[in-house]
């Protein structure tokens, strides 16, 4: 099988959100996104772009997406401008072609491009297969480091200088 | 002692880089610092800013920044725009007055007037004041993910394709 690596466009969007739902089932999230193809569209080609992407797609008659990696800059503090990958995608039967070390090559070529200080991701610590990934690709792994998350239904209800 | 929380300015960049120098010391991480005064002017302030931050002044005789929280927008593909606080520092000499809280509360305000869908940060594992206040403001603690990297060093020497 070929494929092409490229710059996701607003025609992909609808693709990139099927991918994104199968990956949140996979972490056993589904039940956390609220986010919709069109808040993405809007987010991703509106007026202030705050995201962009590429995608894995089959070269054969019938182009399919089978892959996407989706990006943003983050700002440290420490190293200045750096890439930010949110999600790496591959669908389940498209997997252990190299498709996800063509999109990090992508991810990681793009940052060099743009002078971002370093590369940036997160990975569930039950998650092997793609920490091991990880380590093979040569990315240092952090665990000491806790996120931690102000929720929506928090937010709405913040309580203000209580201490 | 009286505080005031306001916007940070081109002028407070180097009070906040002062700031952000005794958080990196305290977390043991000053030898990754690359960043500057000068870079954090152009990257909060040129063309294309990509943060904001908020100080925390004393409002006595010679006004002082004391404090300091910085925050971007991160595109999470589950929840949409997020914003997300690099850093809450308060020098050390001022903690223990409240001004954790009242930059804290500034984010999350900012956080629900700009549509965010969440707040996220992250700290460190062994900086258990931090987790405490933390959790006692209501934040959800999540320590199964892993943060990963590509270190500068490994970005320039990047193996393309080799799996």
């Amino acid at each position: 099988m070929n494929y092409t690596i490229r710059k996701g466009t607003p025609q992909d969007i609808e693709d990139a959100f099927r991918l994104i739902m199968e990956l949140a089932v996979f972490e056993k999230g589904e039940h956390l996104v609220s986010n919709s193809p069109a808040r993405m569209l809007e987010d991703g080609f509106g007026n202030n772009p705050v995201f962009e992407f590429f995608v894995a797609e089959t070269t054969d008659e019938k182009p399919e997406i089978v892959g996407m990696a989706l990006t943003y800059i983050r700002y440290s503090t420490w190293r200045g401008q750096c890439l930010y990958l949110e999600d790496l995608i591959v669908t389940e039967k498209y997997r252990q072609f190299g498709l996800g070390k063509m999109l990090l090559d992508t991810v990681v070529k793009r940052a060099v491009e743009t002078n971002m200080a370093i590369v940036m991701w997160q990975v569930l610590d039950w998650n092997t297969p793609a920490i091991n990934f990880y380590k093979k690709c040569g990315a240092e792994l952090a665990p000491e480091w806790i996120n931690c998350t102000v929720l929506p239904e928090k937010l709405a209800s913040w309580q203000y200088g209580k201490f």
